[in-house]
């Protein structure tokens, strides 16, 4: 009889709320299974009622409508596979070191999301010509630091992402509904931007003529570069992560598959550039490409003939001309940490 | 209906062979139990066979014997509780960087272990005069770099620790069979020291009249320092983990809890200061004693008044006189890192 060898599991980094990542080093699968989704939290997981059935559309609209999710479901669905990635991925690798929730790689998962592209609702309800955002109050609710009050989870959307056919209210997750953890019963997806962005425990869409205010709009997710102004956090970066082989890893003589995943929220990845000597030479890594918001996947087969230590970088390339960039734009909150992904080896 | 927070699990530093540290930051019980039991292995887990119910006694004793499980159940039994920490727990934070698994700070867990006192197995068999070294072979086995065959984990122990009275073959852990991933059904278990001597799946012992050469004993498991000669790692330096609050934390003014576990191979803990201002002003904290072998809890109750950010810093002290030092002895394969703990914690 052998023992099996186990699975691996979600990393804690808070209990309190619950904030899990995903060990993303130790994924073979494109789709990431629920229990290795990775979770993010700001407050304690909300109460659910007949209330999370219903969704409001109000605001700067003409027909203002209370939706059930049976409405929702009437509407032609849309599949979406993409990638989810926390704003705070890799924030531990900061330096100067940034406080908040210290995420390695794995604030990342990526799902096949099904639902209703938003503008078929806000086409139903009309929108009034002052709109200019669109405002997703969710369900989940907290203290605040600053505010006496508990308040919700909030943000907005520009009134050109809100009607791109792809941001969609999701009612199902891997083709099943949601779970509880990742926004039951509806979620607002929007592909291409962090995670932030996908409003779990979707309650009300009003429709406003102004710009939105919430602390999660005005306050988190916002860049505080050095010597520049703040910046709203939006697109996902160019990026990659390295799953194999670990960093600081020991391995024999002879041949070793470089391998791992690389995403970008503002084009498709069109290369994934492995050195083998600290950045002096590249190659170009085999890549398999995912669908339009997936991650794609590259591998390079290294043969190490000499003992020693070897630093091995990695840059990803997108179909916008970005690259990943040899030092990250370190910024107070630590969002977008985005830097050439490394990683060092000893052959022995 | 509310949706549950949920647990920590195990954090995934390699699959194959296996090695997951405890969540030591999430827990609250002073057992660990068996699902976030730190599981630190050399080789894929062995094949289970009715030899494993077996255990040889041979080698420079009077009367060599095979007993049987059933044969140690008849010897009066021992109850340990003890800590038992991997060499290398928290090896990733040397620097410079060290390769090997990384290891935060949970390569250590706490059990409840019982078996039969080696000394009286040994009784039974007798000792011959030039008996010198007990060596334990386990039964897994696999490629070891510059082994061509497979060999079997193995490791020896001086007489005087192998007669110590707290030195025993383990059949329990919290009051059940040795779960198969901690060396079912039988396990050396040796207190004060590092795990590596604490021999799983135990299959041999073998009393010789020479130092023991394996490689898990003269290659691994040896300090290598920088300016000194290579020396066995052998007892469990004096150490402390800070629990909470977590590192690069953000945290609102007012009291918060400090707190966490302190430990040493080498004497019972006495005293566990806390150092709010980077190791100026040191305080003792509330320490709750374990018993012989376990770990201690210490906690410091803190009103945090000003805005800013803070090195928090903590060290144990041991009855032999051992403190954590300023720095880690730093060392090639990154074994005993006990440097003073610390957290930086920004409030706002």
């Amino acid at each position: 009889m052998q023992i099996r060898q186990g699975n691996p599991h979600l990393i804690t980094r808070s209990l309190s709320p619950e904030n899990q990542e995903t060990p993303i080093q130790f994924l073979s699968n494109t789709v990431t299974p629920e229990k290795l989704f990775y979770r993010r939290n700001h407050f304690r997981y909300p109460l659910l009622s007949d209330d999370n059935f219903f969704l409001s559309v109000f605001g700067s609209v003409t027909r203002p409508y209370h939706f059930s999710i049976r409405d929702l479901f009437n509407f032609p669905a849309q599949t979406i596979e993409t990638v989810l990635e926390c704003a705070g991925n890799k924030r531990s690798k900061f330096e100067p070191k940034v406080a908040g929730e210290q995420w390695e790689d794995g604030a990342i998962s990526q799902g096949i999301w099904r639902g209703v592209p938003l503008r078929l609702i806000l086409e139903q309800t009309g929108l009034s010509e002052r709109a200019k955002e669109v405002v997703f109050e969710a369900h989940d609710k907290g203290k605040h630091p600053g505010y006496p009050q508990p308040i919700r989870y909030a943000r907005s959307l520009p009134l050109a992402k809100a009607l791109h056919p792809d941001t969609i209210i999701a009612y199902e997750l891997n083709r099943m509904p949601i779970p509880g953890k990742h926004g039951y019963p509806l979620r607002l997806i929007v592909p291409n931007w962090y995670g932030m962005a996908s409003v779990k425990w979707l309650k009300t869409i009003r429709v406003i003529d102004t710009k939105f205010q919430g602390p999660f709009q005005t306050d988190d997710y916002v860049y505080y570069p050095k010597d520049q102004k703040p910046f709203p956090v939006t697109a996902v970066k160019v990026n990659s992560t390295i799953q194999k082989p670990l960093n600081l890893a020991i391995l024999e003589k002879g041949t070793h598959e470089i391998k791992g995943v690389a995403w970008s929220g503002s084009g498709e990845i069109t290369k994934v550039q492995v050195s083998l000597d600290s950045g002096v030479n590249w190659t170009d890594s085999t890549l398999t490409k995912g669908s339009r918001y997936s991650w794609s996947s590259w591998r390079h087969e290294w043969k190490a003939e000499q003992e020693g230590e070897y630093k091995i970088k990695v840059r990803a390339v997108d179909s916008a001309g970005f690259v990943q960039p040899d030092k990250a734009m370190w910024n107070k909150k630590g969002y977008g940490y985005n830097q050439i992904s490394e990683i060092n080896i000893k052959i022995k």
